[in-house]
């Protein structure tokens, strides 16, 4: 039945903020967040079959999904086809590592392939970034996965626009414990949550930027999640289990999930600890 | 005698241009070129140990050698320490890879490192640049392989400052065959030769923007290797034997190298083939 279909694949990396600030703009392009994070090995991969007929359809790890940012990938650059996106999404989605980023960014690359839309890597994950800031489920998370490794987002914006820098890092293992979803849109959409997290985020940049290593993002997200109030109580709890242990730890905004390094045997007192490197490439066709 | 010793190790894709326009600037950074090229994964390996005293010292695949380019990056970020540089270079010096630049960026990441000198990412690498730049060694080799990929040099500088853009591609295998060295620093300094490369990387890069694709990129490096008079009859010849048999293949800016994808029994005939792929990440400590 779908013999004729045209397919492509790409990889994207999960990413986890530290801490970030709100930059709005009334270019979608120009949106985004100042902060810093990482990009992960665990990711998102996906598979677009642009096909004669029938429905577009979204599948998230095998199950049709309503996947609104995705969705709004295909319609920027698939309108006039009918598309089957498939992605195996190796993180949990809603928790902080940039799920709905990856997979769109990740969608965004497949179908300029498959179509041969000629776009550069930036256009197409530019696409990706509109998407996400028009849906309200990220802001900083697609320029970083278009980066790879320690990212600091210096200037808000899609990639090609936003301005990154990076710190320095080498194969560094990140493990971490998932406690639950934190609804990303509810807190950009909080006016006073919002302030908090645009005082603290832009302390924390100019901060970093002072002292650009690994250990002072661990140790300034860590106090960003505490002057926004958005440390959950468990999280804190993990973080100083951690540092008691002598290893270094903070938590995903915004997710309820601790990271750390040299922390496996304190978090794996409180759940099931994973464990993935930091991925030092941006996402790639396959 | 080195018990003391602070060691830090780091490594730096090679590069391929396909095409490039010499742009100048009273400004090193701001110095560089336009043009497309590829970063290779077979690269160079560079330790770093920073001594109590002695000589400051380079070895090239243990050897001792003069290596001005990494010289002036020591100079620059540790002139105050006796340091042992060891690099280990994978591709042929002097032909067209970048390894001066694979050697000056994987040195300055390293000393960064060793040095806690707590430079971003960008920072270390635009001492690499310079140092390229104020040597003649190199135009934009040093941007490329801080950013890894198949990579667009839409405005020249180091990295930071030049503005690239990313040819999306997927594991794509680079054959290719050396047949012997091109000094940089003549062509870079004979104003004839300048005239003509920098009309037709021009040119090309402005075709290729519209559409940048791989086949493209190789199209237009082949046409600017022929409308430069770069193009050695060698390689003349190993290009049109690999495109009959159905590949595509350019030659390496600037050395007496040709690069074919899907041309590896086409090249045996004319010399040792090696392979490597294209490399997806940037240069990263180790």
């Amino acid at each position: 039945m779908f013999m004729n279909a045209i397919k492509a694949k790409a990889y994207a990396p999960s990413h986890i903020t530290g801490f970030f600030e709100i930059c709005e703009s009334k270019s979608a392009e120009r949106t985004g967040s100042r902060g810093c994070g990482f990009t992960l090995q665990a990711g998102t991969v996906t598979e677009v079959m642009v096909k004669d007929g029938g429905d577009t359809s979204i599948q998230l790890n095998g199950v049709l999904a309503r996947a609104p940012t995705t969705e709004f990938v295909v319609r920027g650059l698939a309108a006039k086809h009918s598309v089957e996106v498939r992605s195996k999404i190796d993180v949990p989605i809603g928790c902080g590592f940039g799920a709905s980023g990856a997979g769109a960014l990740s969608t965004a690359l497949a179908l300029n392939e498959a179509l041969s839309l000629n776009l550069t890597y930036e256009r197409a994950a530019k696409v990706a970034h509109i998407a996400e800031v028009e849906n309200k489920t990220g802001l900083g998370d697609v320029i970083a996965q278009s980066t790879g490794g320690m990212i600091i987002r210096k200037e808000p914006g899609a990639p090609g626009v936003g301005i990154v820098e990076r710190i320095p890092v080498g194969d560094v293992k990140i493990d971490y414990v998932v406690f639950g979803e934190i609804v990303t849109r509810d807190v950009l959409e909080d006016a006073d949550v919002r302030r908090e997290i645009n005082k603290a985020g832009k302390d924390a940049l100019k901060k970093l930027l002072c002292k650009p290593t690994f250990n002072e993002f661990i140790r300034l997200s860590r106090k960003f999640a505490i002057e926004t109030g958005l440390l959950s109580s468990k999280a804190a709890d993990v973080i100083e289990a951690v540092e008691s242990a002598g290893g270094m730890a903070s938590m995903a905004m915004l997710g309820d999930v601790v990271f750390a390094i040299d922390g496996y045997e304190a978090l794996k007192e409180f759940g099931d600890v994973k464990t993935s490197k930091i991925c030092h490439q941006g996402a790639q066709l396959l």
